[in-house]
């Protein structure tokens, strides 16, 4: 079988990874990006460098997009001339974070160029995309998805949930239950604390039972141990947690932890805090209540 | 090595369960319930059944309560004659899910009694009463809780969490972490519903990444499949929702989401709906959008 062209557009902190994967897997792989010298250590691994992203595009299979938002996923299909160089068939897979709405009107942009696409966004940091253990909640096509199953595994554990558009919902649903599950994990932290118990051995017997969770386990620990490098960036989690309110606005619906949440992350963000890890919600919460770290 | 004696003072859904996998364990089990036919089935197995927990408090060198709550232990220890009955050096474990203020209270009359206290609460349910997958939470003493061991062994995995007291603060940590995070995975699965995503592959998706836990897993496929039948009830949810705004409030803490799900699980709970799982919020949050089921 010979394995598709991919075309890689974005290599930066996760793209570079994840285009990594795809040369290691044998895919053949054309990478572009904005500052060219990031995608140099690929280019010495054997991939091809596009000059531009519409020249990436020109012969490849399957183009992916790992780009930092919503406007810069549009300005590179649309305006940069990638959309009208696609050959006839080609899947794109946009594996950014972008609004529902615009991955949506991009699907449509694509079928009317008779390209597949896929809204593909992941959740599992730089660690996952290195060890290609990135959960990719996809959504478009049955057919898509299943011309993109060989791509997906080679970057981690892909589930489709629904059509164009369904992959960002998830992405945002994600991220709803992370900066929530961080506020309870925060409060449950503050009490333990206040109250005299040991907190480190507190989330140590929580690890047993209901309350377990990957943020307990991980943002837990940096809640401890007042460690809150990122990781996920607060300004990150606010922007998400922004979207998410909107989202579900224009869904008709209110959904007031994550209204609470984006309070807090606003409130923390505002403070001067938005580059440390989202774990520091912890902070914001002490801060009300007039403790210090 | 003799096994200790033990008195196991509650053998209703939890306590019976957990007498059961002790006299397993080859403990000598004397076994009291305020309803004596529930303990039947323990007495048929190898248990002495005491008349009174005056009587069966007597002999133990552990004694072990598993009551309904802080009202019911007060008056088991303190009313019916227990405190007066127990040999000098006995270990009372108290397995409920009491007051944090109430077990320090305990402790200090024990000590006075020259017994030793560990006040050691539980996440898992029935299920894990029966399986011995507890988490049980203890504080008390070190060298309490080094005593206990053995008979935590038999019951699930016990960590101990600091001073007497400690043991109620980190259960109700667990309380305030698992009330929220059902929040967090209620609103998830609305925005994926009302979105037109598959929500039970958003569900399937997230179980991959950082959003992540138990309550995603258990509680998120009840609200998918609509089955509220508990489990943990909404009642309870509330009882301990509000207990952890008050003990917070108690140490000068004011925890917002915890006061956000309190709020919620009142307003379902006042609804006729407090006899439902604890998942069940997400009917809440539906309501308050003016969605039906």
């Amino acid at each position: 079988m010979t394995r598709p062209r991919i075309a890689f557009l974005g290599t930066g902190i996760m793209g570079a990874p994840m285009a990594g994967r795809l040369l290691d897997a044998g895919f053949p792989l054309t990478v572009w990006n904005r500052t060219a010298d990031k995608a140099q250590p690929l280019v010495e691994r054997g991939a091809s460098l596009a000059a531009d992203p519409a020249m990436a595009a020109q012969d490849a299979d399957v183009l992916i997009t790992m780009l930092a938002d919503g406007p810069t996923v549009d300005a590179v299909l649309l305006e940069s001339g990638v959309i009208g160089a696609l050959m006839p068939g080609c899947l794109v897979i946009d594996m950014s974070s972008i609004p529902p709405a615009l991955a949506k009107a991009h699907a449509e942009r694509l079928a009317g160029q008779h390209a597949g696409y896929l809204d593909a966004p992941v959740s599992g940091g730089e660690v996952g995309a290195k060890a290609g253990t990135l959960a990719i909640m996809a959504g478009g096509k049955a057919e898509d998805f299943a011309r993109a199953e060989g791509v997906f595994a080679a970057l981690g554990k892909a589930v489709h949930v629904g059509p164009a558009g369904s992959g960002q919902i998830a992405k945002l649903c994600n991220q709803a239950i992370v900066g929530i599950t961080i506020g309870a994990v925060a409060e449950a932290v503050l009490l333990a604390e206040a109250a005299g118990a040991d907190a480190a051995a507190v989330r140590q017997a929580l690890m047993g039972g209901f309350a377990d969770s990957r943020i307990l386990q991980v943002h837990g620990q940096r809640m401890l141990d007042r460690t809150f490098v990122p990781g996920g960036k607060v300004s990150t989690q606010l922007k998400d947690m922004a979207t998410i309110v909107q989202v579900a606005e224009e869904f008709g619906l209110r959904l007031p932890f994550s209204a609470l949440g984006r309070d807090l992350f606003r409130d923390l963000d505002s403070r001067g805090e938005g580059g440390r890890d989202h774990s520091a919600l912890y902070l914001e919460i002490a801060h009300r209540n007039g403790r210090g770290t």
